[in-house]
């Protein structure tokens, strides 16, 4: 930036974030209200042992000027940090211009920095005072390059003093933190450590993930997620024209998303494709590969029978860690890594190597071992996480998936089951998504959520995730305010050690969402519904360039 | 179709593509003009033979009232059929539309037939008949699934005279071949079959394809071109956002288009990559493939002493073919293949295979088939076209970089020379863009081309291919006609046999987009110059909405 040439940068730049009357009509004199749980209650003992102060809080609402206006309110000057976290999601140039708007709202003299790199930035003081410039030449805009995003971890109390002596030194009031579970985890335990240690500045979150999955009944929606998976929903929507148009393709289409399957789900309600595979579902059901497979096939036949020769079939990125056999079979290798890796070395040949390993394996897992492509037991073998284990993110699910199915075509040809030709093709849509130019529901939700993020500081909260909710409806009508960390974390069990981390929200089987596809995919199945919602539209009328993510219209929270 | 809850395509549905004055003030009365030539002259002796009656034909440009009516115009009554022919292309349903909107204006009884699949369905009879309520639902949309297209061949003369009988039949006055090289090179030598058989039926082509090699003097640029770039550059700018938020990634882009690098050019102009590679450049210089891996090292390297360690390389998807001593690999294979397969398939494993060929290579061959990754030397040889040769559009080009780019590295690294990691993301775009919703300009330029194509059948007209010029100007002041195919063919050797083909164009090394990148590209290769194009616009301000492809602007045809 600026890229003066580009004529869609400048126009976005001009765009206004519609704003909740609460945030939008006398934002100086706004006050919040103490709301009942929304979520969480009967907490842990582990959790309150970990977050004694946190837990005492209770969700709040920013409301009209005669409510709580909380401790800082008499204080006018404020100088906030903001941190982006994690991967890239559209809208994070928002959240820090809905900051800079509202804190220059109250007083000319505050001041915003921004840290450079995630929290490595705070840990190391690196960062830049943003200025009214800076702000407008990104508003509007996708990525996360005005100051840039790391995947650095900030969870033990030497860098928690360190953040604390930092904090004291640029004279924060608060630093807010943009990010997905790893980096909200970590803001609210800086946020219980700022708090035991008795240092003011506050700790406020900010709910971003394209892959959707911090979805509760407090956050409707990360950021982000609609405006990555309007641009998966235009490239699966042109490959399906395609696949209809030359009727020589089967397209098998990953998307983003290692955990849960809410970006697949969201695609398929916009797109209606032949297949969808839901790992939730197969996780349900104890689905194998070879159903799996059967499944597709039985479609794929289905399909010739009414003189269909291609589809279009989606796949959640992380399916395989949701198949029972091949997490048995992962954690058997992992165990063979684990304790006979120095037997599993010896063998020079990478055959060698896997034929010591088939030998080891319980029969079920060996047999899911044998049937998978030499390619892909060379990823299970080789490819090790820093504690060793398999890693199961870097296992090519299509390929595998279109491999097993290539091999139970080739049975079928030779029994004469099955004449046609099985071409493929393979896509993989996720990079794509993570920086596009925000849709205006995503600039308005983060301008939103900025904007509230100061708001809680300025009322004197800490250890709070901003959050603006009835997002189905008028934004003049959003909800805004924040809801303690510690009403959405959990325990869990790393390595013997109780970690705090965010809970991930995975497709309910009982959600509207997932029904409405339940019900649909037969038909999608066989006949060729496709829709082609095209690419985004910033200009034009209201119901096209306000649409809303399908699964937040259709599900209740 | 229909998707009606669809709201761009809804939306879309409406849009009435701008008409130049020619066509838009009184169609029913224009006529034409005939003008000097303005490609071919010096046509060669194998041409004149193979086309005795389409040499004969001039250009002719579509003129105000005054001018000749040609032989046709007496009759009032006509019956048209057209062919989607390759790949897709978005616009090919406006040419229908424009070719309907065309026959009904000069005659409510005219009719419009379209064939099914390609030319098979011209050759099979296969055809539906186009009804104003299907072309009313497929105005301005991608794809061609309203008739479908093929890739069938119609190249001998049993096949023309089935043609000639089914036109009879179908009491047909004329075929609009749309389609690119394959398919228009048919309609040429079917245009002259027709003549010579002295079958009455007119035909005529549109020249499509999203490589962008069909331009010429008379074909400024191939429609779909300016939607498919458009996408990829979508695409690609969302990718730079994400390398230059993540910093981290180099992330290697392949593009469509096998032969020519117009779509790569195009790309490079609208976003600004650090490398892009131009198979033409490449081929020209004579460059090897450690040439072109210390090319981009070097880049590299000097991207990390600035701090930069992420990037963005295009590469074209036909690259390797231009590499020269990769050229004469395949050659050297080809001719192993052809002369001593049977002892090549007497090796049994891959590996004895790949020693035995790498034995009889000449020195240079055998290196430089010795530098390539396993997998690839398995493509070389395992792949064979129809005609036992290696496929060379299989190979994975971006693998391959990536590939001797990762040994250089650690090399370096071994050496002390690079200390930093070096991560990559594979990218290949191309189905996502061929069948997009096509952008404002595309759709009022396939109208056009359509209506030209009827009106020219009304003149009397074949062997034609239906143009439009001045593109870089205003819709109002582009001008329509015809150019006789004989002007855009050359005379090509395959094994042995002269055949006839449009001539392909290819990026010149002296056009002034190849300059202008040749230009600037050292200051995008050490910058972070990128530019976000973003989506497609259909709604919204004139430049938004109407841009031309940077390639067209630029350059004098």
């Amino acid at each position: 930036m600026p890229d003066s040439e580009n004529i869609l940068y400048r126009e976005r730049l001009k765009y206004k974030p519609r704003l909740p009357d609460v945030l939008n009509k006398n934002i100086l004199s706004v006050g919040f209200k103490t709301k009942p749980a929304v979520v969480g209650a009967g907490i842990s003992p582990s959790l309150q042992k970990l977050f004694p102060n946190l837990i005492q809080f209770s969700t709040v609402e920013i409301a009209a000027s005669n409510s709580n206006k909380g401790d800082s309110s008499s204080n006018s000057n404020f100088r906030i940090g903001v941190v982006l976290g994690g991967g890239q999601a559209p809208g994070g140039h928002n959240v820090i211009a809905g900051l800079y708007d509202a804190i220059k709202k109250f007083d000319d003299q505050n001041s915003l920095v921004g840290f450079l790199g995630g929290s490595e930035g705070l840990l190391k003081g690196q960062f830049i005072e943003i200025t009214g410039e800076m702000v407008d030449s990104y508003r509007n805009t996708g990525g996360f390059d005005l100051i840039g995003s790391g995947r650095g971890r900030l969870d033990d109390s030497s860098q928690f003093a360190i953040c604390g002596k930092m904090v004291e030194k640029l004279k924060l009031d608060g630093v807010v933190f943009v990010g997905g579970h790893d980096t909200n985890t970590n803001a609210a335990m800086l946020a219980e450590y700022f708090l035991s240690a008795g240092i003011g500045c506050k700790v406020i979150g900010v709910p971003k993930t394209i892959d959707g999955d911090l979805r509760s009944t407090a956050i409707e929606i990360p950021f982000g997620f609609d405006t990555a998976t309007k641009v998966y929903t235009e490239l699966v929507g042109n490959i399906m024209k395609d696949a209809i148009s030359a009727k020589k393709y089967w397209h098998f289409i990953k998307l983003m998303g290692r955990t849960a399957s809410h970006i697949a789900l969201e695609v398929a309600l916009r797109t209606k494709p032949n297949v969808v595979l839901i790992s939730e579902e197969i996780q349900a059901k104890g689905m194998t590969l070879s159903q799996i497979t059967n499944y597709i096939i039985k479609i794929i036949l289905d399909r010739v029978e009414k003189g269909y020769s291609f589809g279009v079939v989606l796949i959640p990125e992380g399916l395989i860690g949701f198949v029972p056999e091949v997490k048995m079979l992962i954690s058997e290798i992992n165990n063979i890594l684990d304790k006979r890796d120095k037997e599993l070395q010896s063998r020079i040949s990478l055959t060698d190597k896997t034929i010591f390993i088939q030998n080891i394996l319980s029969t079920q897992s060996s047999m899911v071992f044998k049937s998978i492509p030499f390619e892909i037991q060379k990823q299970l073998i080789m490819e090790r996480d820093p504690h060793g284990n398999v890693q199961v993110s870097l296992i090519d699910t299509e390929r595998l998936l279109i491999y097993l199915l290539t091999m139970r075509m080739k049975e079928l040809r030779m029994s004469g089951e099955f004449k046609e030709e099985f071409l493929t093709q393979r896509h993989f849509f996720g990079y794509e998504g993570r920086c596009g130019y925000p849709t205006n529901f995503d600039a308005d939700y983060t301008y939103s959520l900025g904007m509230t993020a100061f708001l809680l500081i300025r009322f004197g909260l800490t250890g709070y995730m901003a959050h603006v909710s009835g997002l189905k409806g008028d934004v003049k009508d959003w909800r805004c305010g924040g809801v303690p960390f510690s009403y959405l974390l959990e325990i869990t069990q790393r390595y013997n050690e109780e970690v705090p981390s965010l809970k991930k929200s995975f497709v309910s089987l009982e959600s509207k969402s997932f029904k409405t596809l339940a019900k649909l995919r037969e038909s999608w199945a066989l006949e060729n519904d496709y829709s082609y919602p095209g690419p985004i539209q910033y200009f034009g009328v209201s119901e096209l360039v306000n649409q809303r993510p399908k699964t937040l219209e259709l599900d209740d929270l």
